[in-house]
């Protein structure tokens, strides 16, 4: 069988995605890559149809169990200084999905080379870090076709490296995308009073709109309202006549997530009335909590302790992130796990920081426990 | 004397310029129509040190007068459908500088026609949308060397078309420009509480900037921060590391206009220390109040009902508006006019909007009057 350098080395691997990062829906090179080193490997990936993403099983018999990894990168700036930094000026991999599609594929390799008892579909998913998310077309391909259990693994710098985070039950949040363009006549910085001073009324949004959903919505549901993006005007000493403001409103509570949007929608209306300006919400609705399936747990949890030993073993809580996974587990049970990337003594960072890089000794940990972790899944669903 | 078509046609040559706006200090074409059109006219346009603007005497003898237009437009959006509109994107004479153009070149198309009594400076000024704004520039190239009264109009959408407001006294404000650089780690939009919240950092100084002030000065003062431009982060999901904020700080009285930049300072990090964000201010001391000079009003008066008859004098208010014409007020004494450009019946507008538009009739009125007010002044200074 061929096999190609580079699979065989994840941090080499990890390292050429991380200085080639793509966004959402446009992981053409990224795909190419995957369907290169699958085709090494004497596999038959087929790219989706929307072009980049895509879908390999290994093995032709037997039950079938899912790997998902995603792909995509962020908009942000790679403010790193390593020779692996991006190439792509604003697009960074702040998320580790480099790190993800490295491992999964490093995984492959590993496993066309042992016998499985099964079937391992390998599912790299584009488009995580949109809304609603990538997993949706996924599904919608027909990917989840036979399978009966699903498995994710996240990046993760609160853990230290060579542990594996585990939790029954939601271990992600619901989250959305919330775009208020404001809107008004435009006009001259020295005379507000005859028009609608769009920025001021932008700076109430941004601080009343957190505030006020914390009346409205019960503390324990933990929704919480984050702007990431605002933008108007360009002339110092000119009113303009729209802005746009973006964020994400993440809640851990169900009833609640029913409940923001039609909230979120009158508050605005009600902050942007004394100011004069128009404001269009526009609300997308994103993923629902991520809720692992006890079963699928205790798979992962035996994986761990035969890969790395019991003392990998880590609890993790339930997080404020949104994982598209969640729209995988709405039709097979699964479970998502955390990977610990923080070298032991580093200083904290977080995901989505155009400073995060993951300690690379993370990837053959989870090379390992993704390896044990599909040979546990199959023998599990063949007894 | 050669004569080219543009110059005896002010509409075409308003046109002609509103069409092609160039920002502060980038004026080139515009330079070289006003040189090609002075040249035409038999006289002998010096291009000022920086490239861009224009310096022109009418007359060789005699006391001088100087009458001066700015030529510069604004970084913001035509969004006129009409044939002249500006072919530059983001760009565009919101402020009527192509008219004040317009106009000086055509009353000096009239002034070298008839006889003069003494000497007429012609002063096509950069960059006065910027702060300290061109003037500076000008005066320093020794533009007012000899000149014993300068004059200036301004389109104010305020007066109908056919009047010409006149104010012996302060006629504009101070105006500063503040920028504030908005600074932290970034992070996860899941977790704000692991980083600082950069853009809820800047609402707050947008929104409470302004009252704050508003408790430290004498409301007499009349003292107005009203921001013009917001940016920070592109990602909906991620906390970006800085943002931007921009706006002007306008004031009528001299000691609240001292006393504004530490003020503001003190103010920005005082609303900032809760948020554990890193604030950077840059204050750019602007343009003081232009303050009429009495003698020189009642050149302007006597011109206004020469030209255009008792009926064409309007009174006017102190504007908030800022005017570099002031600093040419700070060597030789003179006075802003204020010429009406509204359509009688026309809804209210403002300058500095992508919609301001002048009822072109008014350019007539503009170069009448201009004449009117140089021979008066000659008139005057020949006594």
């Amino acid at each position: 069988m061929p096999r190609c350098l580079v699979i065989d080395d994840v941090v080499a691997l990890r390292r050429d995605l991380h200085a080639h990062p793509e966004l959402a829906f446009e992981e053409k090179r990224t795909t190419d890559l995957i369907v290169d080193q699958l085709l090494h490997l004497g596999l038959l990936p087929q790219v989706l149809p929307g072009g980049t993403g895509v879908i390999c099983d290994i093995g032709t018999t037997g039950r079938m169990i899912a790997l998902r990894a995603d792909i995509d990168a962020l908009p942000i700036n790679d403010l790193k200084d390593v020779a692996y930094r991006s190439r792509v000026d604003g697009v960074c991999h702040g998320c580790g999905h480099d790190a993800h599609t490295a491992i999964l594929l490093a995984a492959a390799a590993e496993l066309v080379r042992v016998e499985v008892p099964g079937r391992i579909r390998l599912i790299f998913q584009p488009a995580e870090e949109s809304l609603p998310g990538g997993a949706v077309s996924v599904v919608a391909a027909g990917a989840l076709d036979g399978v009966e259990q699903i498995f994710a693994l996240h990046c993760d710098p609160r853990l230290e490296t060579g542990l594996i985070g585990a939790r029954i039950g939601p271990i992600t949040a619901a989250c959305d995308q919330v775009e208020v363009v404001v809107s008004g006549p435009g006009g001259h910085t020295a005379r507000p009073h005859l028009t609608v001073d769009v920025v001021y009324a932008m700076g109430r949004l941004i601080t009343e709109l957190p505030g006020l959903l914390s009346r409205h919505v019960d503390p324990r549901a933990a929704l919480s309202l984050v702007w990431g993006a605002v933008d108007a005007g360009r002339a110092v000493n000119a009113i303009p006549m729209s802005g746009r403001l973006r964020g994400t409103l993440r809640v851990f509570d169900r009833n609640a997530w029913d409940a923001a949007e039609p909230l979120v929608r009158t508050l605005v209306d009600q902050v942007m009335a004394p100011s004069g300006a128009r404001a269009e919400t526009t609300y997308q609705r994103g993923v629902p909590p991520v809720i692992n399936d006890p079963t699928a747990v205790a798979v992962q949890r035996a994986a761990v302790v035969s890969a790395l030993g019991p003392a990998a073993l880590a609890e993790t809580e339930q997080s404020m992130g949104g994982e598209d996974f969640a729209w995988y587990l709405d039709s097979v049970p699964g479970a998502l796990a955390r990977l610990g990337v923080r070298r032991p003594g580093a200083a904290p960072f977080d995901l989505h920081q155009g400073t995060f890089d993951i300690d690379e000794d993370a990837l053959t940990v989870g090379v390992r426990y993704t390896v044990a972790l599909a040979r546990a899944a199959l023998a599990r669903t063949v007894e």
